[in-house]
């Protein structure tokens, strides 16, 4: 760094979309006067022996030399012989905890106005193992891995993060009636953090309650953490809500303190380079980078400024019903800043 | 049967709000005049060795005998040493295909108003297989199975329904970009069904996504197809936007042309007894147990009644907002009749 009060940070920009997108949150950082100088990284154009990924050991190293990162969609080419790209971050970055908030945003309606949920997903085991086998001819079994070490993590991630964002309650949900053992242990490890934090109301729901009572009534739920495909399932559920993952921001906690906040949405080729991208995904996903390196001053004005823009409705893109070029809508963003 | 124009039919009150909703299906079935005569089975108090639950073999039986059913909510008393008894009968009669309707109920207002979905859940495998162990201490597996032979046998399911109800389309709902060989086996076996069906558009669809297609716009899906446990998800999901279990009917396919319809709602023991429960899930339930024996007149009337004492609105239960008793709504529908 070439300023010492700077903080580096790694920025894939990732394909598709990802370096448009990228560039708005460049520019908006600029604007805000964000300490924080990006390490660009390109992933790989073939496999890298040492990561078994397009991912370059170098990409992974910049992510654990910064601790923080910010990463546009990624889409896994196609092929035999590697790892999807998000999985290997995940597994080689011990990215446990996936944190999703999903808020309605004032002034794009939905048929919700009152979303305000944290989905925090274990991201590391579960039904993600990769572990699968065919028995015999036409028999195959995939195996789901719960450990007590990654079932506490991201337990006690959740309770602290109740805790230090002033939320009322923590939702464990599972479904242990079918899955005793590993649900159960999942939910035992909940139990076990809920006791260190009095303070927090815990209770426990089983998934497809869950998503009943989400799409009834959102407001019944605050925080909610859960094993891995759970939670893939019911942050989008979630994003769905409020609109859709062009919306809604991800940070992924990893050992060590490291946070990779990422888009989740796609790489949506069919518009890349043609500046129609909304960049607000990943626009409030590094507001959670930020939030995580404690700016919070920084962090409000560049999220006050993306609601503001949208709230308004005078420059939207595409996917919001408007016709705003990607750059129209991050000037706009940078002129309420 | 006293009368040989009569057809047998296997019903289980269940448990809580079982028998007062049984009794208003009873009734129902009476002023419409439908040619069945019920054959009423009551679960054990002990565990019956022979079945290992408290399901008894005179409880199958009547069932495998008759070959059709209907069954209201059982609690699945707590404790060891048996098997819950919703999993036994799916296990035991072989009931393979779990058929879940979900349509917006007119005069019933939701956030939705264009529901009109049918959820097909792979019900005798995948995640419910009930294998799990602990590999060392703080380390638990669960083992998800799928079969070519099932997965065939859902889909036929699926795309003949399609076919014979007027459907348009099949979504066959997957997790085949992590779980490659299971879920990739599901859909293979679903293309393969599709071949023979080209006049249903077949599409593939990742669960995480089609939960965020399903709370943005319903009217995208038509007939849905999946494994076991995205059914149980997917289903209750589909019931929330129409506004909740209490409305939505379900049908049990199993081997050698057993149907047992059955109310997936909870037995409700807080309102048990009080007159206060609403029957429309039995009833609804009850009709698809009547197209199933192709009673489709009689399935008709009985429906349009349900659905305009609902739309109506003088008497409604307190699950909808009413204040009416179960005997009161019952008879509204009667009158109707
Ligand atoms: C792309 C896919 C592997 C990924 C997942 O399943 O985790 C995505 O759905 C997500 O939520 O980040
Ligand atoms: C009660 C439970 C075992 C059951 C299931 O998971 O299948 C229920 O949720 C259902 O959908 O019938």
């Amino acid at each position: 760094p070439s300023d010492s009060n700077l903080i580096t940070a790694t920025l894939f920009p990732g394909d598709g979309i990802g370096p448009e997108i990228a560039e708005s949150v460049k520019q908006v950082f600029k604007v805000a006067d964000v300490p924080i100088e990006w390490e660009e990284q390109f992933v790989g154009t073939e496999v890298d022996p040492r990561t078994q990924s397009f991912l370059t050991l170098e990409n992974l190293e910049s992510v654990r030399r910064n601790r923080v990162g910010l990463k546009g969609p990624m889409a896994t080419p196609v092929g035999k012989g590697h790892r999807s790209l998000n999985l290997t971050l995940r597994k080689e970055l011990g990215l446990y905890a996936n944190v999703r908030p999903c808020y309605s945003l004032p002034g794009y309606k939905t048929k919700y106005d009152d979303v305000d949920l944290i989905t925090i997903r274990e991201n590391t085991e579960g039904e993600y193992s990769g572990l699968e086998h065919q028995v015999v001819r036409g028999v195959v079994e995939s195996i789901k891995i719960i450990t007590r070490q990654a079932s506490l993590r991201v337990a006690e991630y959740a309770f602290h993060y109740a805790k230090t964002h002033g939320r009322q309650r923590v939702s464990a949900i599972h479904k242990a009636n079918i899955m005793q053992k590993t649900d159960g242990l999942f939910l035992k490890c909940c139990q076990e953090v809920a006791e260190k934090y009095p303070e927090i109301t815990y209770e426990e729901v089983v998934i497809d309650n869950c998503c009943m009572m989400l799409v009834k009534n959102p407001a019944l739920f605050d925080v909610l953490v859960m094993p891995n495909l759970y939670g893939d399932i019911i942050s989008d559920l979630c994003a769905g809500l409020i609109g859709g993952l062009g919306l809604t921001p991800s940070c992924n906690i990893g050992e060590d303190g490291i946070a990779l906040a990422e888009a989740v949405h796609g790489s949506a080729p069919d518009i890349a380079g043609k500046n129609l991208a909304n960049p607000t995904a990943l626009l409030l996903s590094a507001v959670t980078m930020l939030r995580h390196l404690d700016l919070h001053e920084k962090a409000d004005r560049i999220q006050d400024a993306v609601l503001k823009t949208i709230a308004e409705g005078k420059y939207r893109t595409g996917d919001l019903g408007g016709n705003s070029t990607t750059t129209d809508f991050t000037k706009a963003i940078c002129d309420h800043i």
